[in-house]
């Protein structure tokens, strides 16, 4: 399975409006991914689409969703139906002289395909650890592995990234021309997910309740690492 | 239409697993539709379900969707399928002592129901509004009003609050008995999604580029302002 290079593009893939913001590039495309903590899952059940935010991780070319799913989208997912994963990052308001031309930036990733259950303990149990160390990476080193009946009681799904688009907005403001002479003050406003401290359980022996590991603080994201 | 009270609860809206932390108190609701600026559209066209990124507004109780959208997004929804419209604030990781209870807090409304096009000019330019006012309160005030052409332009979907349920999770580690012993760090880190420094459109007059307006900066979401 080939990492470099760009994803296929399909007709459910083809951007209609907004084409040359259109990403199919492997980097633009795991960049997003590894960056972002929540997806949205889209499924159908009894004709209703539904969509549902839920923790995941990428493994190379398979996206693992987590595992507190309602058993409506379990039921969904498992019975085969097609689903659409897509990770949004907001990344800032536009604001032009015009309301018309008002907008965000922000980078998003589309990923359509078919779910499956990982019932292999290995596969499970790797993805598992996968899915706590998007959420903080270090953490497995620390907090104590899954057991067998926790791995029992998880469900964890996976779609493989073969129809994927991604579209990125990052732009300033684009007024019409007679606009620009407006005398109201336009540019963009840069919005970004930031950590605050972090609060020890309560349950945090004393001793070392405010001895916050390196790793966590401070917090950082894989992509801001370099 | 009463603003107060609960939404009514269906066989659709009802949480499967995680009851407890279902709300369908308006008041909830409509905090987290403020303060989010991206809803998640669910459609499906041609079996394919689609989860696409778009800003909207609130008004009462009418979910205002953006206009930026694709004509497979336009078509599906025209022709009046059910759709789902799902708003997620993240706002924390839990790391618990454990892999398995490590978790992330979140606000998440989900709305369902069919949505209609907005086509009478004046709803048209109140939505318009209320979309402007949701990205920035006050900037209506200043950034020009949208004109025939561009409301002829811009696509507004509208769908009613009616079966409307919210999720949210806040909550601390919450580990097994016997875990709570074990030497390792465990707590929250709060997320929240923060404005950087405004940064000027590089066309604006220098004269003025530096003096962003006061309802910019310090930039504040509807719901902080209390």
């Amino acid at each position: 399975m080939p990492h470099k290079g760009s994803y296929e593009v399909t007709s459910k893939t083809t951007l209609k409006r907004y084409a040359k913001r259109a990403e199919y590039d492997r980097a633009v495309v795991h960049a997003i991914l590894d960056e972002a903590f929540v997806c949205h899952i889209g499924f159908v059940a009894d004709g209703q689409p539904y969509v549902i935010p839920t923790g995941y991780a990428r493994d190379g070319e398979v996206l693992y969703l987590h595992g507190s799913v309602g058993s409506r989208m379990l039921r969904a997912l498992e019975s085969g139906g097609d689903i659409c994963v897509t990770v949004t990052l907001l990344d800032g308001l536009v604001l032009a002289r015009s309301q018309f031309n008002t907008d965000m930036n922000y980078r998003c990733v589309v990923v359509l395909g078919k779910a499956r259950s990982v019932r292999d303990p290995e596969e499970k149990a790797a993805a598992l650890l996968k899915l706590t160390e998007h959420i903080i990476p270090g953490r497995t080193q620390h907090a104590r592995a899954a057991n067998d009946r926790e791995l029992s009681q998880t469900a964890v799904l996976a779609i493989d990234l073969n129809e994927v688009s991604a579209k990125v907005s990052d732009k300033n403001t684009n007024d019409d021309d007679e606009d620009y002479a407006l005398p109201i003050w336009a540019g963009r406003v840069p919005l970004k997910l930031v950590p605050g401290t972090p609060v020890p359980d309560p349950r945090l022996d004393p001793a070392y309740a405010d001895d916050i590991p390196e790793y966590i603080l401070p917090y950082r994201r894989p992509t801001e690492k370099a």
